[in-house]
C-alpha cells in the first residue's frame, strides 16, 4: 500500500499516485500526466481511477489525458456550473478500492461547490482512516480560499466551515493530503512543509482555532486574494477536457536572426534571472524568472499569444515551456539560446535596466528627488503592513491595467520585498515605452535591514 | 558540424542526426522519434530536413510522424511502386544545405528502386565529400540484398552494383554512414563494427572485390535471404505514412488473474531469457527474448494480435514493446511480471522444456533412438555448411507453416548453432500440441567442440 | 521544511534526509551514502548532522563514509557495548536544530540498548512533535524484535515496552518514520505501507494493543527469529566504521573462458529469476535471485568469498553488487553475461533442476513413493500453520549446517510458500552433491488451491 | 569491435573508450574516470589496457586514477623529461590486442617528446589501418602547437613535421581520431567538426599543403600561443599521478551569512552568464561563465585557492566544479544559489557593470572623449587583424599581470570579439580597484557590423 506525491514546482500544486498490489488510483493529475503512468507501471501496477478533489482554477487539469491513456475513469465532485465533460459525479459516502485500501468519498464544498475530499482506509488493519485527500479545502497551516463566488462569500464560507468539522471527524491520527503545499499562493500562510496529520492542523493551524463559524466566515470574508485573468480560461478548459501537451516540450531553438524576424509578432519572455535581465536583455522583452512563470504569466499572457523564450539553457527553455504548458499557453514558437554578447555582436540592439541599492533609495526619499517616484509593486497584505515613505503602490500583477496612473515622464524606481517581482515590474514598465527605470535591489528587506522608517500607507 | 548517430538495437538499424550551426536533419527516423527532436533540441539546433534513403521493410519509417512533430519536409527517393504520402521526390544531384553543411542527392538504386545516398561536405574546407550515407547500398564489410524484386533479380543486382561504383567514386577518404550496423539481418557478413571509410572498404569489403559487373550479379542472384511476413505490412505502412507509437511505451500491468482470463484471446509473449523459459513458463506461450523480438518476432505474430508480455521486469517489458512498437505491433495488453512461482502458487497451470546435453544428443543419435528426432531449425546457409547426422531441416522461421512435416507422436530435440533459437523453435512446438520435445543446448557449437562428425545434408 | 525517505530495496531499510532551509540531517544512513549529499545539495542545503537510531546489525552503516563526505558530525545513542569510534554520544532530552526544525532525542531502548528515537518539530507552529523517527523500535504494524540479548530477554522487552510508551506519549498527531518498511524481515507482522501516525498505530498495532507490560514481555520472548551468521560481522563493523563501497558499483564483465577458470576459487552466485536457474545454470551455482539477496545471501557467503555473478544484464548485476555491498560482501570478481547456450556452445558443461507440479507432488506423496522426501524450506512460524504430510523441515537458512540429516541418495523435492525459497534450498543441495532434486512449483500455495489437506507438524 | 569517443566540453578534449568482445582500451581518460569503467561493463566488456597520446599540459590524466578502478596497466611514451610514475613505456611498433581489434604504436613526437600515435586494425578484414589515435599530432583542420621547448623550436617543428608524414603513411582510408576536437584553444584554425580520415586531411587541412619540411619549421615556429600558468602545475601532477576527483561533484550550499564571512579568505568565481554578472554581482567577484571556466580559470586561480561559487542552480555548481576539477582546482568550499534579491535584501552589499552599445562606443571613440580609455582584451592574432582606433591592448589572460600599465582614474571601456571575454576583464579590473569600468557589449562584431572602420595596431 502506498501514497506517493508528485509536486509539480512553482504551482506547488500535490497529486497523488496511491494503490495497493496491482492497482492504482491518481487524485488531482496535472496536464503532463504520462508520469503516472510511468510510475504506476515501475510499481507493478495500473491505474484503476482517476479522482478530482475540485475544479481547478489555477492549471489545467491531467484527468481526461489520463483517462485516455490509460482506460481508467474519472470521478468528480457534483458541480452545479455545469457538467465537467470527461467525468462521472461521485457523492458522498460512495466507496472504491484498490487492493486492500478503500477510498471514501466526502463531500466537502465551500472553495468551491464541487469540492470533494477522500479518506482512505488499510483493509487489513482497523476501520480509523490512515489519510484524508483534502484538495483545497484543508492546507497545512491554512485553508483554502473562498473568493470564487463573490456573490455568495458568507455562504460558501460557511460551507468551508462545515467540510472542515466533517475532514477532523476522521481524527487526529489521520495524515493530511493537500492539494497545495508548501510555496503555493492558493494560501497566504501555509506552512513552509508539505506533511502534517489531522491532529496536528486541529491544535496548530490558526484558521482551525477560531472559536466560531460566524467568526471563521467572518475573517474569511475580509480576506483578500488575487486572480490573474488566466483562471477563467482555466476554469473553461477544465469543464470541457484539455488536449495533452506536446510529445516534445523542449522548445526548438531558434537563431538570432530567427528572433530578429520574429519580434514584431511575437511575446519575447526572458526567463533567465533577474540579473541577467538587468544587465542585457532583448527589447522589449516581458522578464519572468524560470521558476515565477507558474505565479505571474497568467497575468500578462494571453492563451493566444506566440511566445519566444529567452533562456541560458535548453534545459531551463524545457522547464520554462513545461511551466507554460501546465497553465494553457502552447503557443511556444522556440527558444533562443543566443547569449547577449552574440545577439549584439550581430549588430543587434538590447537594453538594460540598472539596479540602485538602498542607499541611493534613502537619498532620493530624503531629497525628495524631483521628477522621481518610488513604485512598490507588492501586495495587498505586504503594503498594508507598512511603505517606505512616498512609495506610490500598484500591485504588479494589475500594472498593465493601472499604467495610466503613471507618467512616462517620471523617474521610476521599482520595488517589492526583495526585487524579484520589481524586475518583473520594470519590464512592463520598458516594453510599455518607459525610458526611465531603475530596480531597488534588495528592496524592502534592505530597507529595514538598514534600519529606515517605514510608514503606513495612505 | 556533428554527425550523430542513433541505433535501434535488435534491428541494428542506423539513423543520424547531422547539422551544423542552429540547424539539423535527420535520415531515416525510427518510429519512436521524439529522440530526434530531444536531441537536436539539446544541441542547440532545430530539425529542418527529413531523408529516407529508400522505403524500409523491415521497420516503420518515423520520417511522417517527424514532420508533424518539426515542421520538417520529409524527402524521399522516386518510387516507381507507388507515391510515399507524406514525402516529396528528390533527384540525382539535389543539394540542401544546413549550416555550414552541404548535401547531395545521389540516386542509387538495387537493393530497392528507390534508393538513394546523401554525400556530405564541409562548405568550409575543400570540395571533397566527407562523409556518405548509403542507406542499404553499401554495408561495412557487406552490400545490399537484392531479392525484393525476384522476377528482376539480375537487373536490380547490375543496379547496384551501377551504385555501388558511384558511390566509391566520391574518393577514399569519405567516412562510411549505413544504415544498418554490426548485428542486423541486413546483411549476412556485415563486419562487427560500425566504423569505416570508402577507402577502406574498397580494399577490404569482399563484395567490393568482385572483378566484373558480371560476376558481381551472378553471385548476387545465388544468395538467400529470408523475407518474413511482416516485411509486407511495413511496406504498405512507408508509402501511406504510420501513426505515432503510444506516449507511454511501458505496457500496463495484467496480474494472474487477469492474465489468465486473457489467455483464451491473446498471444502470450515470453520475453525472458530462453533459461528461463526452459524453466518454466505459461502454457502456450511464445518464447522470443527480448532482444531477439526485432528479428523474429514477424515471423511468429500479426499485426491484429493482441499480446500479453511475460517480463522479468517492467524495464524489460518497455523494451519488449518498444521492439514491437518499431515493427508494428501495438496491440500489447500489457505485461505481467508475477514469478512463476507466484503463478504456480495460486493453482495455476505452468510448463517447462528441459534441455540435453551433447553426451546425450550424441548417445541417441549414436543409437538410432526409437520414435526420436533432431530437428535442426538453423537458416540455410547454416546447414549448407554442415549438419548431425541424421538431422531434420526446417528454418525456425517457417516452422508454423511446415508442422504438417512433422509428428506429434515423435520425441523431438531441437537445435540450432547454440540452443536460442532452438528454444523459439521449441516454444512453437509445445503450443501446437508437441508434447515429446527437449532442447539441445550448446548445439552445433557444443558439438563441434566436442570434436563430433558433420555430415553433408542430403 | 522536508523530510524524505530513502528506500533501500531487499533490506526494506528507511533511511531520511530531513531539514530546513539551507540545513539538513541524515537519519540513519546506508553505506552507499553519495545519494544523501547529491539530494542535499540539489535541495540547496548542506548536512549539518547525521544521526544513528541505532547499531544496524543487518546492514552497514554509511554514517562514518558520510561524515567524511560532508563534514557533519555522526550522534549515535550510549552503547554499553563498546564505543562507537566514529560518532559522540547523544542522550536524553539533547537538542538539535536545521532551519526552523527543531529534534529532540529520546532514548528508547529494547531491541538495543543504544536505541534511540527523534522527534521533531515545527518551530514556527506549536510545541508538538509533527513526527518521530523511532528506529527498531516501532514499525508499522508491528514493534522491534527483542532477541539480540538472549540472556537478558525479558528485561530488554520490558525497555522495549517502556520506550513504546514513551513514545506513544509524543500524542496522535504525531507522523510515524520508523526504520524499516513494507518488505522487512525486522518484523514480522509489519503492515505492507510505509506510512502512518502514533494516533494509528495506538489503536491500531496489535502489539500495543496488549494490555499490561507483562503480557508484552510474555509475548515478546516467546517470539521466534532468525539471526543470519552475518549479522555478527555488520555489528562490528558498525562499531569500527567501514570503508566506502566501490566508485563503480557494476562488476567488471568476465567472459566465459575466465569464469571457467575461475570456478575452482570463487563462489558463482547465479543472481537471476528462479526460473532461469531451474531452465540451465552454471553447474555448483548458488541460486539468489538479485531481489532475494539482502534476505538471503548473508546465510551462505563468507565476508572473504570471492564471488563471480550470473546475470541476465550489467543493470541487473549492479544491482546484485549494490546489495551485496550494502550487507560487506565486496569481493565480487566480475559477472558473466553469458547466456546459458554461449557457454553450452562453448563445450561447457551447465545442469538444470526440474520443477513438478502439485498433482506429481500428491501421487508421489499418496504412493509414499519409496527413496523420495518432500523437503519443506519454510521458516518455523509458517510450518506452525501446517505441512504436507511427510514432509521434512529444515529453514532454508540453516540448510548448509544441517546436510548431515539428509541422504544424497534419496530424490528431495523441495518446497516453499510458493518455490522461490525452494529454488535456493535446490541449489545448496545440488551444489553438496545431491544429485536427485527437483522443486515443487506453487508449493503450499498450489497445495491449498488444491484444497489438498494440511497436517501439524511433528 | 567499436570506438566510442567521449568529449570534455569547454576543454574539448577527445578520450576513446575502444574494444571489441569482452576486452576494451581507454585512449587519454579524463580525471573524473569512472565514466569509462561504467561505460564499458554496461557494454558487456572490462578495461585491460590505458593509453596516453602524450603527457597532458592542459588537464589532469585520469589514467593512474582507472588503472586504480580497473586494475588495467597505463602505456605512455619514452618521455626524457622525467619518469611517468604510473606508466609503463611503450615504444615504436609495440602492439596490442583486444578481441580481434589490433593496436600498433606509432612514436610521433613534435607536440612534446613523448607523443605517440596508436593506429587500429580490424583482424578480420585486411591489414590496413581503420583509424588511428593522433593526440595532439594531427587534428582536424591542424596540427598540434610546438611552443613548449622554446629553445628547440625548430627541432620539434620538425619532428612534428616527420611524424604527420609517419600517421599519412597509413594510408587515405585510415579515420582520425584526434585528442581535441571542434572548440578546442589546442589548435587556433582546427575545423568546427570532429570526424575527419587521413585523406580528407592529407587533401584539406592547410597545415599539411605545405611543401616543405623548412617551410613547415618556418610556418610554426612563427606560431603565437598562450600558455596560461596553471599548465606548470598540470605537467607535474601527469608525471606524479593525481588523486581522484571528489566522489559527490556538486559542491556544498552556502547560505548569504556563510559566504559573507568567508568573503576575506576565499575567491568569489561568479560562474553565471555574462549578463547576470553585469546586472548584479558580490562585490570582489571574478566572473568566468562556467563554459569558460575550461579556457580562463586556469589564468586567474591557484590551485591552493579556496573557491566560493555563485550558481544559478545547483546543476551549473556541479558543473562549474566539474570543470575546475579537471584542471586541478579542487578547493571549492561551496556555491551559493542565494539569487542577488535575497542578497541584498539582507542589507548585503551588491555591484553592477553597465553595458555600452556601439553608438556610445562611437561618440566616445570619435569625440576622444577625456579620461577615457577603450580596451581590447582579446588574443595578438585578433588585434593583429585589425583594431578600433585609439583601443588599448592588453590579453585578457595577461591582464592581472600588467594592470600596471593601466590608470585606476581612468574611465575603462572594456571589449573582446563579443564582449563575453569583456565581462572576464571588467570583472578583473573592478576586483582590483578599477571603479569606473563598462563593458561594450556586442564589441568589434558590432563595430563591423555598423561598418566602422578598424586600423591596425602600433
Amino acid at each position: 500500500m502506498f501514497v506517493e506525491s508528485i509536486k509539480s514546482p512553482g504551482l506547488a500544486q500535490l497529486s497523488y499516485l496511491i494503490g495497493d498490489g496491482s492497482e492504482a488510483a491518481v487524485i488531482d493529475p496535472r496536464r503532463d500526466c504520462e508520469i503516472y503512468a510511468q510510475m504506476a507501471r515501475e510499481r507493478g501496477c495500473r491505474i484503476t481511477h482517476i479522482f478530482e478533489t475540485h475544479r481547478n482554477e489555477d492549471l489545467i487539469s491531467g484527468a481526461p489525458i489520463l483517462a485516455e491513456l490509460t482506460g481508467a475513469a474519472v470521478h468528480h465532485g457534483p458541480n452545479p456550473a455545469g457538467e465537467v465533460t470527461y467525468a462521472d459525479t461521485v457523492r458522498e459516502g460512495d466507496e472504491f478500492s484498490f487492493g486492500s485500501m478503500q477510498l471514501k468519498v466526502l463531500e466537502t464544498p465551500g472553495h468551491t461547490d464541487d469540492s470533494l475530499s477522500f479518506a482512505i482506509y488499510d483493509g487489513d488493519f482497523g476501520d480509523q482512516a490512515i489519510g484524508v485527500f483534502t484538495g483545497d479545502a484543508l492546507f497545512v497551516g491554512d485553508v483554502g480560499r473562498t473568493d470564487f463566488y463573490p456573490d455568495r462569500s458568507e455562504e460558501v464560507a460557511g460551507l468551508l466551515y462545515d467540510s472542515l468539522q466533517k475532514i477532523l471527524s476522521l481524527g487526529d491520527q489521520a495524515i493530511l493530503y493537500p492539494a497545495h503545499g508548501a510555496g503555493s499562493v492558493c494560501g497566504d500562510n501555509m506552512a513552509d512543509r508539505d506533511f502534517s496529520t489531522l491532529g496536528y492542523e486541529r491544535a496548530n493551524n490558526p484558521m482551525l482555532q477560531i472559536e466560531t463559524r460566524e467568526k471563521f466566515v467572518a475573517r474569511k470574508v475580509a480576506e483578500h486574494h488575487e486572480q490573474p485573468p488566466y483562471f477563467r480560461h482555466m476554469e473553461q478548459l477544465n469543464l470541457d477536457g484539455s488536449a495533452p501537451a506536446a510529445r516534445v516540450v523542449t522548445p526548438q531553438v531558434l537563431d538570432a536572426d530567427d528572433v530578429y524576424r520574429l519580434l514584431e509578432k511575437a511575446e519575447v519572455l526572458d526567463v533567465r534571472g533577474v540579473s541577467a535581465y538587468q544587465g542585457a536583455h532583448l527589447p522589449g522583452s516581458l522578464a519572468i524568472p524560470c521558476d515565477m512563470i507558474p505565479a505571474f504569466a497568467g497575468w500578462y499572457l494571453d492563451a493566444t499569444d506566440e511566445i519566444i523564450l529567452v533562456a541560458d539553457s535548453a534545459a531551463q527553455a524545457e522547464s520554462a515551456a513545461r511551466h507554460l504548458a501546465r497553465i494553457g499557453f502552447d503557443r511556444v514558437l522556440g527558444f533562443t539560446n543566443t547569449a547577449l554578447p552574440g545577439w549584439a555582436a550581430g549588430g543587434r540592439p538590447f537594453s538594460n535596466v540598472p539596479v540602485v541599492d538602498v542607499e541611493t533609495v534613502k537619498t532620493r526619499v530624503e531629497g525628495n528627488k524631483d521628477g522621481w517616484q518610488l513604485l512598490d509593486v507588492r501586495g495587498v497584505k505586504e503594503v498594508d503592513g507598512g511603505i517606505i515613505p512616498g512609495a506610490q503602490c500598484v500591485y504588479v500583477g494589475h500594472l498593465p491595467d493601472q499604467l495610466e496612473k503613471l507618467s512616462q515622464n517620471t523617474h521610476y524606481t521599482v520595488m517589492c520585498a526583495s526585487g524579484a517581482r520589481a524586475t518583473i515590474a520594470a519590464s512592463i514598465l520598458r516594453r510599455s515605452g518607459f525610458d526611465n527605470v531603475d530596480i531597488f535591489l534588495g528592496s524592502m528587506g534592505a530597507w529595514k535591514a538598514g534600519g529606515h522608517d517605514v510608514v503606513a500607507r495612505n
